[in-house]
C-alpha cells in the first residue's frame, strides 16, 4: 500500500484522455482511494461552468473505467482560474495496493485520508454547526488513514455555499458567500488541527487573526456535502513520497517557497529549485491584505474588472513557475482564515530521500 | 548636465499630486528635457480612457508648473495594464543643469536622447514608410543627446496607430491594428540599430525571426506621430546612473533577470537583489509564444476571456516582484518584432558604481 | 404524423429536467426526429464551455431515455448567450407519429428536415468545397421531408470551425474564425435555397451585399460535421402550426417584427401581439453595420470591452420581449452573409388558423 | 428667460466639440444656469475613468468659453454605460434670459433648478442625516427655480460615495456602497417630494416598498457634496418646452412609455411614436427584481459576468429604441427606492403644444 501522485493534462475541462492513460497502468481492483485535484480554465465568475463540465466528464470517465465503485472511492477537487503560467491540469493521487510492496525510503511517506459529511441541509449551511461538521470530517480523514494531528502537512476541505437555485425564497440575506463558506471551512478545519480556539468563533470572515495554517479550503454551489482529503506523512508508510508545508508571508515571499522546498530535501541554487524532477506536486494558496497593498505599496488587485483571485493566480504563477521551471502548479487564492491577512500556505509532495 | 530618474506614485490616473511634489525639488529653468514613462491602471480593453485622462491631467500639471514650455520639452508614454503585483506610478526622468555638476562615478552614464516626427497622414500608417519614419526619428533622439547606435541599452517608441474616428471611411480593410503598429515601430528601430535588415521586412507581424533587440515599442490611436526615447550610457557624461539590458527566453526566465542586475554591478544572493536600493528603474517587455505554450506545455493566455497581455504582466509581476521586492516595475506585452517569439527584454537603471 | 414544438426551461446548463418532463409525454418508439434549439447562458468567450456542457448532458438525458437510438435521431443546436431579457431555455421540436392523426387546419403545416453530412477534414474547412458541403446538406433536409425551397421558412446550420485543438500545427494563419465558418454556412444555404449565385462567391466574410435571407447560421469547434435543420411548410401536412420569415432592416426595427407577425396571422394591438399564446416560437438574428452605427448615430457596440453580440442579443431583446411581453426567444446575432449588413431575421412558429 | 434642452455628441469621453458648437449659439453673459447630463462609453467597473476623464474635459471647454463663473453656473451629471443601441451624448440644459422671450405656448413650461451642498464628512456619508442633506438640497433647487413639489416631474440627485482614497483607513465595514448611496439619495429626495415618509426610514436599500416617484439618483466616488437638478413645469413659465414622467413596471412595459409619451401630447401609432422631432429628451431608470426574474422567468441579469446594469441599460436602449426610433436615450439602472423593485422610471421633454 503507497500512494502515487501523477499529474494529467486535459485539452480542455471535459477532456479525460490523459486520465484515462495514466490510470491505465494501475490495476482498478486494488485501487484503494482515489483523489483527483484539478485546475480548469473557466471563466472563474457566475456564469462559469467549466468545472461542473469537468466534473461530469472525469465521472463519466472513472464510471467507464472501475464502474460506478471507483466512483466512489473518488475524491474530486476541481478549482477553477489557470490565469498566467499555469497549465490546466490535474494530479490524480493514488492509493494502491502494490503486490510488491514499495519499501520506504523514509521514515515516514506520504499517505492521503478521505471523508465526506452527510448532506447539509440549507438552514445549517452558514452556521457554527457547519464549521463542527467540517472539523468532525477532518478528524473522520485522520482516522482514515491512521494519522494524528501532528502528521498532517495539508487538508483540502470542500464545503458547500446554498446557491440561488438551492432556495425558494428571493432573499439573498440568508445566503452565504462563497467567502463566507470557505471562512468555515478554513475555522472547521482549524478546530481538527488543533489551531483554531473553537470558543474564539465569534463569525464567520470577521477576525483575520484567527486562522488555520495547514488547509486550503473550496466552496462551491455543486457541493452539498463537506469532503476533506488530509495530506500526511505517516510513520512506518511505504512509499517513496513525503508532504511538507511552508508559510508565504505575501503573494511575493519566492524566499519562503524556496525554504519550504530546502526543508523537504530539495537543491536551491541561484534562486531556483534544480532537482525538479523530483516534485510530485505543489500547491499554493495566497491572499492579499484587505487594502490590497503589497510591500507597503498600493496595488489594484482589489480595485480592477478583474476579479482579485485571478490576478493573484497569475502573479503567483510567475513566482512559482521561475522557481521550479514549470507552468503545472495548483494555484488559488482567497486564504481567508488559512492565512494571516495577505499571506499564504505552499505545500509539495516530494520524491526520494528526504 | 545629469539625468535623474525619479519615482512617483499616482492614487488614480487623474492624480499628479506625487508628479508635482517629486518635480518642486527641481528649477524648471534648468531641466533640459523631461521624460514620463507612466503605468496607468484601467481596463485596457477598447472602451478605456484611462491613458488619456492621465495624458490630459500631467499635461494641465506640467502646464501650471512649467508653461507650455515645459509641456514642450516632455516625452509622455503612458501605458495602460498594472494586472498583478504592480503599482500604478510613473518614471520621472529629468535631464537636468546641474550648477555644481555631478561628477561621473563611471566612465559612462545615463543620458537621454528626445525626438518627434511629424505627423503621419493617415494613409502612411501601416507602411514601409512609416517604419522608416521610427528609424529617422530613432537616429534623431541618439543625435539630440550625441550617442552612437552601440552606446543605446534601450529605445522607447511611441507609433500610432490610425483609429476609427480618424477615418471617415468605414472600412476596416485598411486600418492597421494595434499589434501591426507596434510591429512597424519595432522594425523601424531595428534599422536604426543596425539590428534588422531594411530589405528583409516584407510586412508586419509576418516574419517572427526578424527582431530588434534594444527597443520597446508602445502604439495608441491618440498619437498622431512617431516619439522615441533613447535610454544610453554616454561616455564621460556626468551623473551616477547607468542603463543595462537583458534578455528573456521566456516570462518565466528569472535566470536572465538575475544575469541583467548582476552584470550592471547589483549583488544577488539566494534569488533576490540583495542591493535593490540602486534600482532607478526597471522595464520589462515579455510576451508569449504563437501557440500560447510556455515551457513546453499549454497555457490559456491565449484561449482565455482575459486578454494574454494582461495575463504576462500579472505573471511577470510575480518574476520580477520576488527577485526586487518590490511592485513598482514597467511591465508591459507583446513583444512583436522586439524579441524572438515567447521572449523578452529587462532593462534596468542602476545607481552608483558598476 | 406531426411536428410539436415545445419549450423547456433549464435552472443551468447541466439541467435536464424539464427537458425529460416534457418529452415524457411522447412515445419514444413514436419520435420520428427530435431537435433540441437551445440558449445557454455561458459567458461566450473562448473559455466558456457552457455549450460543451450542456450538450453533453442533454445527450446523456436523452440516451437514457430512449437510448442511443434516439440520440441518433436527434439534432442539437445550442447556441451559447443569454444577455439581457432572456431566459436559458430550448424549443423541442418534435416529429411525432400519432395515431389518431392531426387535422390540418390550414393548406400547409410545419415539417422539420434534418440532415448531416460526413466528418469534414481539417484542409476542406473554410474553402469553397466547404460551402457545397453545406449546400448539399441543405438539399438533404429538404429531401428528408419532400419540400423544395419555396415551402422553406427557415434553413438552420451547423458549421465547423477547425479549433487550435484538432490541429497539430501551431499556425494560426491556415484556422478559419468563427464569423468565416458562419459566412461559409451562409453561403452554402444561399446555394440551395437558390439566393445566392455561387459563382460570385469570392470569398468568406467579403461581399456584403451577397447574402441568404432565409438561414441561421452556427458555428461550433466542437462540430465536424455540417448539419442542417430545415423548417418548411409543407403543402397537406398535418398538424397545427406553421413557420413564417420576416427581415428587420435593423437591431430596433419593432415594425418588421410585427409584420411578420401579422403575416402568421396574429392580432397586433397598440404595439404588441396580443394573442401571443399562439406563439410557439421565435428566432431572430440580427446584426450590426461595418461601422457600428445604427440609426445614423455611433454606438458602441463595435467598440466596448462587451462583444457586440451579447450587446446585440440584450438589445434584441428589449424590442421581441416588449412586443411579446416574454423573456424566452432564441436571439443570435452575427448575419454575416444572412442578411445585409445591419440587417436581421425574424422566424416565428405560430399555432392556429392564419 | 426660457430653458433650450439641446444635444451633443461625442466621439469620445473626453470629445467636447460638439458641445462646444452648441454652446455658441448663446451669449454666455445671459446664460442663467447651465445642466450637462450626458452617458459616457466606459466600461463601468471599478477601474474605468472615463467619467472623470469626460468631466475634466468638460470642465476645461467650458472654462474656455465661459471662465469659471461659467463652471459655476453648470451641473454636471456624467453616468457611465452605454450597451446595446446608445448612442454616447450628452444632454445640453440652458436657462437663457432671452431679450424678445419666448411666448409660453402652454399655461405651464420646464424650468430647472439647481443646488449644491457642503462638502459632506466623511462620517456623515451613509448616514440619516446624509438623506436630510439631500432632502434640504432638493427643496434648495426647487426654491431655486420657484416651484413647489407638485409642479415637479423630476429630481436629478448626484450623491457622493466614501471612496477608498478618500479613507485613511483600511476598513471596508465603514463605507458604504454606491448602491447604499443612491438609496440614500432616493430617500432624501422622496422627503422632499412628500413620497417617503422620513419616519419609515430604518436603514439604506432594506425596504424594498419605501421609495419615490420622481427621482433619479447617481453616485460617484468623485463627489463630496450633493447636486441637484430639479425638472419641473411651472406656471406661467415662458419657453416651448414640458416635462413628463411614467412608471414602468418592469422593463419591457413599452406600453408604459407610449402612455407617457402620449400623456405628454406625442401621436403614438402602431406602436412607435410617430412625431419624435418633437422630443427634446428622453430619460429612463429601470431595475430588475431581486431574484433576477422577468415576467415570470429566470433571467441571467443577475447571475453572469457582465453586470447587471448593463444587461439593463443594453435591453431598455431596444425597447425605448424601437418606440424612438433613435439611439439617443439617457438610459440608467439601479433603481433602489426609486421604484418599485423591478419597476422604474421614464421622464420626456417635449417641444410644442399639449
Amino acid at each position: 500500500m503507497a500512494v502515487s501522485v501523477l499529474t494529467y493534462d486535459t485539452a480542455h475541462p471535459g477532456d479525460t484522455s490523459d486520465l484515462l492513460a495514466k490510470l491505465s497502468g494501475f490495476d482498478v481492483s486494488r485501487i484503494k482511494k482515489l483523489a483527483l485535484l484539478a485546475k480548469t480554465e473557466g471563466n472563474a465568475e457566475l456564469n462559469d461552468y467549466s468545472r461542473e463540465y469537468a466534473l461530469q466528464s472525469a465521472t463519466i470517465a472513472l464510471r467507464a473505467h472501475g464502474g460506478d465503485a471507483l466512483v466512489h472511492r473518488t475524491i474530486f477537487l476541481f478549482s477553477t482560474g489557470c490565469e498566467g503560467a499555469i497549465t490546466p491540469f490535474g494530479y490524480l493521487f493514488i492509493d494502491y495496493a502494490d503486490a510488491e510492496g514499495t519499501q520506504p525510503i523514509n521514515d515516514r511517506a506520504l499517505t492521503i485520508g478521505c471523508a465526506r459529511s452527510r448532506a447539509l441541509l440549507p438552514h445549517e449551511i452558514g452556521r457554527v454547526m457547519h464549521a463542527d461538521m467540517v472539523a468532525a470530517t477532518v478528524n473522520s480523514a485522520m482516522a482514515d488513514t491512521g494519522v494524528s494531528r501532528d502528521d498532517v502537512a495539508l487538508v483540502i476541505v470542500k464545503t458547500p455555499v446554498a446557491g440561488a437555485s438551492s432556495s425558494s425564497s428571493s432573499s439573498t440575506e440568508s445566503r452565504i458567500t462563497s467567502g463566507q463558506s470557505k471562512a468555515i471551512g478554513a475555522l472547521g478545519a482549524g478546530i481538527a488541527l488543533g489551531e483554531v480556539d473553537r470558543s474564539r468563533i465569534k463569525g464567520f470572515d470577521e477576525d483575520p487573526l484567527l486562522y488555520t495554517r495547514r488547509a486550503m479550503v473550496f466552496s462551491g454551489t455543486e457541493f452539498e456535502s463537506v469532503e476533506v482529503l488530509v495530506l500526511a506523512n505517516k510513520p512506518g508508510a511505504s512509499g517513496n513520497l513525503s508532504v511538507h508545508t511552508g508559510f508565504l508571508k505575501d503573494l511575493l515571499d519566492a524566499d519562503a517557497i524556496r525554504r519550504t522546498f530546502a526543508a523537504a530535501g530539495c537543491k536551491i541554487d541561484g534562486g531556483t529549485v534544480t532537482d525538479s524532477d523530483r516534485v510530485a506536486a505543489v500547491l499554493l494558496k495566497v491572499g492579499v491584505a484587505a487594502d490590497g497593498r503589497l510591500r507597503g505599496r498600493r496595488t489594484t488587485i482589489k480595485s480592477s474588472h478583474i476579479d482579485m483571485d485571478k490576478q493573484v493566480r497569475a502573479a503567483v504563477s510567475g513566482v512559482i513557475g521561475s522557481i521550479l521551471g514549470t507552468t503545472r502548479s495548483f494555484i488559488s487564492a482567497n486564504t481567508v482564515h488559512q492565512a494571516p491577512p495577505g499571506g499564504g500556505l505552499c505545500a509539495c509532495i516530494i520524491a526520494g530521500e528526504r
